[in-house]
């Protein structure tokens, strides 16, 4: 299976002056745990993950001040519509990411997750037992 | 390959009583993504992730005065730590969690989570290709 069967192609894009508190809310409402954030003038594709807001609030930081810009990280590592979802779990781990954006041909596919990853790996299985 | 290879022994613990700024900055330090909440009163065993924290500052709720006791999942799917880890990804994607508590005869023995699957997975396989 390859990451364009897993990624979701529905992709929550903020913007670098939003608050935390808004790029939450629009996470939260979406259900992800992602968004890309578009910043023209940094020149490029970042994203504000869930960890992020985490690690604000963790520090004493205030939501509705926070600008997404300042969390954002922009060393994205991008994956290709046509990597195997192994591939995909291979740059994760070695990265340290959750969240992979997806381009294709310069343009913002998907995002895939671990989540998207563990979901298409396992249909094929069995239950699991019961404890 | 079993979930007590995969899974994490150092437990964040918090108590019913820590905002979810506390939580959030153990959280973080911690870099793991929930905690177990036990409470007692409660009678039982709960979990804290970063998606609750992200869910309360997206409703507009103050990190500073929110308990966890409100924002703790109760209703936990617990894992055994002899489950292999096709059978917690099932799990997990059945449920929509991203991570298990792991119960060893009634006692909290780990924290398994999505990330913890992909690492333990993808070892053996080859390098990502470059884009």
């Amino acid at each position: 299976m390859l990451v364009r069967d897993a990624m979701s192609t529905v992709i929550l894009t903020v913007g670098p002056a939003h608050s935390l508190r808004q790029a939450a809310a629009l996470m939260s409402a979406r259900r992800v745990g992602a968004a890309v954030v578009l910043d023209p003038d940094a020149g490029g594709i970042g994203i504000l993950t869930e960890r992020d807001v985490l690690n604000s609030v963790g520090l004493g930081q205030n939501p509705d001040t926070e600008r997404t810009h300042a969390h954002t990280t922009t060393e994205v590592v991008f994956a290709a519509p046509t990597w195997t979802l192994e591939e995909a779990a291979r740059a994760m781990t070695h990265g340290g990411f959750r969240h992979l954006v997806v381009l294709d041909r310069g343009e913002v596919a998907g995002i895939v997750s671990v989540r998207d990853i563990i979901r298409c790996w396992v249909p094929a299985r069995e239950p699991a037992p019961a404890l």
